[in-house]
């Protein structure tokens, strides 16, 4: 029931170039701003610019947030200064940052050069707050009544405000200092006596950021309590702004993607993957590739002290890969598993005993089962003893009892590394599946050809 | 600025122990249910229940739908019945369906039996629907107006009906048939001219949910529309009900999550990391490591046939790992990018050549500068020359020249993959990092032995 439906790029292009510009128009105010920026995105840069003229301020103003940062940019090259003024005026403070933010900072410097002098100071004192924080993010279009008005006045004061507001769902109660003492929602208001004061329905019961607390504070407060918007307080608790759900949700996902980028042993791109520059994203990922790889050049290290069992028995060799990999396989699940529920918030700190425990008892089980049936391959392989010889069931113990020992060790590296990086102040997240597991080779390495030496005796 | 630094546990405890129940009472309400939930989850069980059952109804109902699933449990079993209708009554019907699917089927059929038969109707009305479908994620706790009401009408419809509503923050309009037609904010209502109807302010622009949509279809467009709650309409397009955005950020953290594990090559774990049963647990992450370990075992069939170049030249081995990791490694990028990237919808199939391109440069790019460190590792190494003799030049170009190809076939693999899964139908999602990995292991050392057959001259 997407309201795109109602309009497709060839009738934009028919309705142009026959120039019905107000029955084109009269379609567009129809359409969800989110359907009409894919809409008008569909079009070549000519008819898009064209399109987005004939749009209403403020449906242009919405429209225009939810275009790419490479759409963005075209329209404001196209766009002519009077019409950039009127749309970047129009645009809501929240998504104008993010807006300036994204784009190259001489566009930026055009676009706030164009602001009325009172846009321009409410944008410039959002960006003066460092990035990743509340103050990025917040919107200072909310509505605010004061304790002691009657909920009639305060109600006129809603349909007056409320036009400009971001949500008029939220309600902010200040004193007479700008200081917040309350939020209430509007069904508070709609529902109470209109001759009694503020006061009769207050329960000064609420949740507020602070504007220099990090964005993820956001994220959690407003899943915790679940908010439609919360307020933002500076250091003496005045009321200075709202962070709304639907931005704070962005966030969410901004963060997630991050984590998982740097899950999977890479820096975060912090631009969608089509977007972001190829020398950069190669960069990002490049890092931590060499980090890994000279990791990893001690597997070469730890091998050459047992070169002499190898050459003794060459197919020692050759079960290497299985028995490394299946570490870090289990090293992969056991991070993944711990770091994803710390960023939920179910695992803490102070759980790493309970994680613990679990983990060794689950790599473990795990580690009998693979070993298992890493012993299973060995005894009943078609032929085996005549490859093997004398060395068939010591080669499958060996496989069976080095195979437990590495993916219980996978399994509690994985699981405690996160832990470590958290306690020390780095980002738990950078326990990747990849840096698990070079962690696990060299070790592996070392467990598997120990127990070659006493099993087979070729140390 | 949590409101839970009001009260903690033991000075819970202590009220309880004086029965200063008033006392206690007024200090509870003024906490938010997340944060009693809690405080409360922090007492012993009877300290628990006791408390629990001092706090009014709707706050009990709604602190109630915070308690983790064990907590829930605990308190179901010591309300005692009388109470626990009263609680059940009162949860609001979407927190309902959530209880009664986590609950064991003996206490969920408990629970249904204590509600009144309205709120049993709506109950199975809701379980009827699929399994993740929008319909079991709505409530019927929604107002709705008619077209032809005036605005006061309406606002006295809303104050009169918003008392028991989810959010009162959009209002829906429907047809004589119970069809939606619109759906505006409560803003609109407060702006809008009293004595004019329903109608004046209508723009039949609305964006809505079919009960039989999957419930990502609920993430998408409330993220897409920037919603607080979307309208659900049945097959004849009547309002049945609504989604609100808290229980849509939900789905789309448990959605996020199922991801994020299947990344890490498990089946999702379906509760929090630390509630989810140990067996349970444990099968789902053996079924990919069994597979995996014996796909592994290709590795092992691949060298068998190398096995007089690895008796002729033993420090062959020793590098094995550091070669076939790095195409793991490689690999494990691109293919959380890619996927992450779908799961954003900043990816579609089409895009699969785009994606393609992009990824064999960056593999070529990444391989050539790991190849470059390889090669300066065996060049550069103190004594290298004399260890590896005549083969010293020839090993290092064995390593540049198969770790480029195996860095650039792992891209390669990474990235594609979840594309073929996705077009054969399955979850992109499955193409983990630990299943590239292996495949890119079997591969790696092909391409490893066979550089060294024509350069070491070994094969």
């Amino acid at each position: 029931m997407d309201s795109l439906n109602t309009l497709i790029g060839p009738d934009v292009e028919a309705l142009l170039n026959e120039r019905r510009y107000d029955q084109l128009r009269n379609a567009l105010i129809e359409i969800e701003p989110a359907d009409l920026a894919d809409l008008i995105g569909s079009l070549d840069e000519a008819s898009a610019a064209v399109t987005f003229r004939l749009l209403p301020r403020d449906l242009a103003a919405a429209t225009f947030s939810h275009f790419d940062t490479d759409q963005q940019e075209g329209l404001i090259a196209r766009l002519g200064t009077e019409r950039l003024a009127v749309l970047i005026n129009e645009i809501e403070p929240d998504d104008r940052t993010a807006l300036l933010e994204e784009m190259p900072a001489e566009v930026a410097n055009r676009l706030i050069a164009l602001l009325t002098p009172a846009e321009r100071s409410i944008t410039q004192t959002i960006l003066n707050y460092p990035e990743e924080t509340v103050g990025r993010l917040m919107t200072p279009d909310y509505v605010r009544v004061r304790r002691d008005q009657t909920i009639a006045d305060a109600m006129q004061h809603i349909r007056r405000y409320g036009r400009d507001a971001e949500t008029v769902n939220v309600i902010y109660v200040v004193d007479e200092h700008g200081r917040l003492i309350d939020d209430l929602k509007i069904r508070q208001f709609l529902l109470g006596d209109p001759e009694q004061t503020v006061d009769s329905i207050m329960d000064e019961n609420f949740v507020a950021l602070r504007v220099s607390d990090d964005r993820e504070e956001a994220v959690r407060l407003i899943e915790r309590y679940d908010r439609v918007a919360l307020p933002v307080v500076d250091s003496r608790d005045r009321l200075v702004g709202i962070v709304t759900a639907d931005d704070v949700a962005d966030v969410a996902e901004e963060e997630t993607t991050e984590d998982i980028q740097k899950m999977s042993g890479m820096e975060a791109l912090d631009a969608p993957y089509l977007d972001s520059a190829f020398g950069l994203m190669v960069r990002k990922r490049a890092g931590w590739l060499c980090v890994l790889f000279v990791g990893q050049m001690f597997t070469a290290t730890a091998m050459g002290y047992f070169e002499g069992a190898i050459e003794k028995a060459v197919f020692l060799a050759l079960f290497l890969p299985l028995i490394i990999s299946s570490g870090g396989n289990a090293g992969s699940q056991a991070t993944s598993l711990v770091i994803r529920a710390m960023a939920l918030g179910e695992v803490q700190l102070r759980d790493w005993w309970s994680v613990l425990s679990r983990e060794l008892a689950a790599g473990l089980s795990l580690g009998l089962l693979l070993g298992a049936i890493g012993l299973l391959r060995v005894l009943l392989w078609p032929g085996g003893r005549a490859v093997y010889g004398d060395n068939f069931v010591p080669l499958g113990l060996t496989l069976a009892i080095s195979t437990l020992g590495v993916v219980t060790f996978g399994t509690f590296a994985g699981s405690m590394l996160p832990f470590v990086l958290r306690r020390l102040g780095f980002d738990p997240a950078a326990a990747s599946a990849p840096f698990v597991a070079t962690l696990v080779d060299v070790t592996g390495v070392m467990i598997y050809f120990t127990a070659a030496a006493y099993l087979l005796r070729v140390g």
